[in-house]
This record gives structure tokens, C-alpha cells and sequence, in this order.
């Protein structure tokens, strides 16, 4: 076992890659919602000029990734691979919508925890010595993921108060080696999480589906690392919404751990107390986009020292619901720390 | 740029990792091919005691992730990652057949070419110390396959003389540190693709789609580490089939360089001249099983010194295709090195 592999599912990073870049692009909707202005463009086209909802999502990807790429202000030459995915059958929105980015592309699905997971494989690629940058992205669309998951929107079904509402949006981080000019955050380190089963089978109630990977992530990094909730200034879960929070925080609890107070989770915020999202905002993009336009902002600034980032995912699939299985869940922890000292 | 780093879209390993254990399961018809004596096991049941055949193929991905990690000798509790995906939406067969395994899971998806994209995650996290063994896999199930991407089963349609069979099999490999016991090859280094689009719009004709990004990761990965063809006992794509051959020799051939006399197809092989198959197999789990199964036992017996194993992928997806897309290729470069010297 190397010094860089802590615990039994996490790496300590020993010379930490940095946030150098970063971008969010949302829809109008999550532009209306109380952190608006911390997005970096509010798309009002809910096609974002494309023919379909998967072209739309893949626009916001290629988007976010300019931006993410100009704001590192280390060109786009420098960005040797891309992590990328999406929740969509075979990740159409990354597949389609990178193509005229030329990189080479290593395509992740997880679910909504999958900011989580292409950080963490684009960090352990930069501070392995294997790329000098890399581009770390996701996105989600409202409509895409209605029509791929649930019903078609003209059929205006009704949404019980446990479901929530996929946020329109790419997020995307520039990850690069240590020392990095217009560094944002370090990434200290990761938590890698496994596929935690309870057996809820609620298309319409994704947080419950959730919530117990979150808790097995969040408490394996707390044992990996040898810490608590004490250190850190806000631990941040995907998209657990109102009801994943609390049960997480009922799990915790249960096992000794109390995270109230520095609890948030990227759903519940994004879209305040709008009646019509019920439980919350949800889909690969709402971390992401709350990630790189509110989070990164905090940490750079210093109002923040340590975070503990958790994007949550729900192994959704239409196939396998209709087939009677359940939903597991999977999340992946992200610490980062400010450059501020 | 770090010695890792070679040339725009490559490794070469400093500490080659060493794949020390593999495994292969397929199905009747795999087993019934030239090949059926090569893998571990041949299971007759198409649905392997299963309910569906999302289920059968998880029940494939479990049994090979356990015989690889019996094969390799390093015991379960070693394995810290698995990197592992297939072809369905939202990775089903690796979502639940992977629940038992217990272990942190990169989910991955790269359509046919996930084999290369795994072993190159796994690759990399090993020799940059952040895990001791990474279990790589991937599978693909006939039935599964034809469910999702073309017509029901009953309906028994037509197949034409460019379309291929998607292979029932899941292969996995456990890769580990230099120096590991039970080493059947060295990962000297990978050339990562990226999407290649020649705006094929041809479902049954998968080999037209991935040969163009075949031929774009061979030439890059000749230009990344200064070789040609001459210095490879074998240049062994995925699933581009007797089409896709053509095509990619002929592209090779353009660019100039010849490899027909070193080249194999693992689509090609796999069934022999059954013409059911008509253009070959197919699927994430035919380059694996052929891996695992084959390619690994040529180097481990020294009879192959050196391999480029390049598994295609074609980024088909339904709801793409039916919405007037093209279907993009992608394909990603392994460099495997005897250790027999």
C-alpha cells in the first residue's frame, strides 16, 4: 500500500492537483433560482438552439467546457483528456456533444454522483503525473431526462411531494497539477464510493434511493481519513433533496455522527422554495453547476476552508425498474481545500 | 509535460503495471466457436439462472470479476477498485451484477471500446500508487444488446451481411503493481481515443462506424511513441468484422502504413465462418473474452513479445439514431508487453 491510498477507499493526494478552471451553464429556470447570479450564462432556449432535448443537453456540455477551458487560461491545447458523462443511454449528451472539442474522452456513468466520479479520475491522472490538465465535466437536462426516465411532458403527469426536478445544466472544472496559476481549490483528496442497495423502488422518491450511499461515503471518509464532521467547514451532498436529507442525516446520526450543522445539499438549494420542484433540483448537473458557480467561489475566497463534496447518484434505469429491481445508489466524495491560507 | 507523457494522447509507463490475473465467461455459441477452449467457462443457459437478460448479463460480470480475482491470487480484500461498464443504458448489467462485489466502482462507458477505457483507468491508478490491484471489466449479452439497440427477438428479423453479433461474455482482468506474482503481461503504455465521426447512419453496419476511429488511435499511438507496424507481433482491434476490416486497412493504408500481415480482428475470430454471424462477433465482451481468454495466454507463453490490443466502440444509441444522428466511433489502445524475455 503506497502512501498516496488512504483507509480502505480513499486517496490522499500528496501533492494535490488544483481547481484551475471552472464553468456553469444553466437553463432559465435555475437562472430564476436564488444562486442566478453565480452562474456563469443562463441558457433562456430551452433547446439551446439545437432540434432535440439530447442535442440541447449536449450544447450545454460543449459550452461549459469553452468556458471551463478559458477561464484556466491555460489553452485548449493543454487539456490532454476529458472525463465526461451524462445520465442519458449511452451518454449521448457527452458522446454528441464533444465531438468538436478533439480531445481524447474517457466516458463515466454515475449517475448523479458523476462530477464526483470523473473528478476523481481526473485528479489521480493529473497528480499521477499523466496529464498536465484535464477537463472534468457533466450535465443534465430537464426534459432529456423526463422522456429518457419517466413520462413524456405532454402528458403533464402529477409529481408526488418526494420527487424532484432534474436541473438544466452543465458543470465543468480544468484540474491541473500543483502550483497551477488561477488556482481555485486543491483537491486534498478522494473517497471512492460502492453501490449501496436498500431496496427502494420509487422512481418518484430519488433521495431515499440515495441517502444511504451518501451516509456509507460521507462515514468511510470520515474513518479513511481519521476525522469528523468537526473539520470541515460544509459537507455537500448532490441532489438528496428534502426527504435524502433526512434520512442521511437520520443515518448519521444513527451512527454517531452529527452534520447538521454544516449540512447542504446542491438540490435543495438550487432552485429555493420554488412550489413546483417539490423535494428539490436533481440530475448530474445540479452538483455540478453549484459546484463550479457557488462552491469553488466560496472555497477561493477563503469564506470557506474545507469542503467535503458529495455528488449522489441513483442507478436509475427504465429497463430495470419495469423489470420489478430496485434503485442502488452510489455516491463519490471530493475533499477540497482552499489556497487561501 | 512528465516523462509519462508521450507524445499528444499517450502514456508510456514508467512502472509498467502488470495484468496478473484474467478471466473469460461467455455463452453457448462462443463456446461452440474456434475459441471455446480458451475461456474459463462456457455457460449454456442464455439467461444464466437469471429473470432477464439485463440480469443474465450481470450474473456474467459477477462470475468473471471473481474468477479473475481467484486467478490472480491476490485474494478480494486487495482489489481496492473496480472500473466497469457495458453497453446498456445506465450501465445495468455493471450496476447490479457488480452490487455482491462490494468494492468502490468507476462506472465507465466507452460503447465497445470499454475494455480499453477500463484497463486504462485501472492502468493508470495503479502505477500512480493510488490502488495495490484494480479489477478491469466489461461484458455484453446478445439478447440484451438486440433488445435495447435493434428488434425484439420474435420478431426475427433479417440481418445483413455487414452487421455483426453482439457476443454473450464478460471478461475482466485484474491489474497490479510491477513486480506482481502471477503476471501474464505488462501494461507498457495506451493511446486514448477520441470520438471520430464519419456520419455512418448504418445500425447494421457497425464495422463502417468504428473502423475510421481504429484507424485514427493506431495512427496516433505510431506517432505518440515514434514505432510502426513492424515492431508489433499483433495489431488486434475489437469488433470492426470483415467490413470494418476493409475499411480500416484501407485507411492504414492511405496514411501509409501496412499492417494486414500482423493484423487480427477479435470480432473476426470469435465465431470462425459461422455464417449466422455474418460479419463477426461483436459487443464490449468480445475483445474482453478474446483478452482474457487468448491474447493474454500468447504473451504469457512468450509467444507474442508485443500486442496492440485496440478495442472500437460504436456510440449507437436508439433515441440518437431515431432522431436522425450518426453514430460516432471511438476506440482506445493498449500496449501489452510479454514478460517472458
Amino acid at each position: 500500500m503506497t502512501k498516496k491510498q488512504q483507509g480502505k477507499q480513499s486517496v490522499r493526494f500528496e501533492n494535490p492537483p488544483v481547481i484551475c478552471g471552472a464553468a456553469s451553464v444553466v437553463g432559465q429556470k435555475e437562472g430564476e433560482g436564488p444562486y442566478g447570479d453565480c452562474f456563469d450564462q443562463i441558457e433562456l432556449d430551452p433547446k439551446v438552439g439545437g432540434d432535440t432535448w439530447e442535442d440541447a443537453e449536449g450544447r450545454l456540455q460543449e459550452r461549459a467546457a469553452q468556458l471551463a477551458i478559458t477561464h484556466a487560461g491555460c489553452g485548449k491545447e493543454a487539456i490532454r483528456y476529458v472525463v465526461a458523462g451524462d445520465l442519458l443511454g449511452q451518454l449521448m449528451a457527452s458522446s454528441f456533444g464533444l465531438i468538436d472539442l478533439e480531445k481524447p474522452l474517457f466516458g463515466v456513468f454515475g449517475a448523479c454522483s458523476t462530477m464526483g466520479e470523473s473528478i476523481g479520475i481526473a485528479s489521480m491522472m493529473v497528480e499521477g503525473g499523466f496529464a498536465d490538465y484535464v477537463l472534468a465535466m457533466t450535465s443534465s437536462h430537464f426534459a432529456s431526462a423526463e422522456k429518457q426516465f419517466r413520462f413524456p411532458l405532454g402528458y403533464a403527469n402529477q409529481r408526488p411531494k418526494a420527487s424532484t426536478w432534474t436541473v438544466t445544466g452543465s458543470g465543468a472544472v480544468v484540474i491541473g497539477a500543483e502550483g497551477a496559476e488561477h488556482g481555485k481549490a486543491r483537491i486534498a483528496g478522494i473517497t471512492t464510493g460502492k453501490i449501496v442497495d436498500y431496496g427502494v423502488k420509487d422512481t418518484m422518491n430519488m433521495g431515499a434511493c440515495m441517502a444511504p450511499a451518501a451516509a456509507d461515503a460521507i462515514v468511510t471518509h470520515f474513518t479513511d481519513f481519521k476525522t469528523g464532521p468537526e473539520v470541515y467547514d460544509r459537507i455537500i451532498t448532490g441532489d438528496l433533496g428534502m426527504v435524502g436529507k433526512d434520512i442521511l442525516l437520520d443515518i448519521l446520526s444513527a451512527k454517531g455522527y452529527d452534520i447538521a450543522d454544516i449540512y447542504m445539499d446542491c438540490g435543495i438549494e438550487i432552485y429555493g422554495k420554488d412550489p413546483q420542484t417539490n423535494a428539490g433540483g436533481s440530475g448530474c448537473g445540479c452538483s455540478a453547476v453549484m459546484l463550479a458557480g457557488y462552491i469553488l467561489k466560496q472555497l477561493e475566497s477563503g469564506e470557506w476552508k474545507r469542503v467535503l463534496f458529495v455528488p449522489t447518484g441513483a442507478l436509475l434505469s427504465v429497463v430495470s425498474f419495469n423489470e420489478g429491481n430496485s434503485i442502488p445508489g452510489i455516491a463519490h466524495a471530493v475533499l477540497l481545500e482552499s489556497l487561501v491560507s
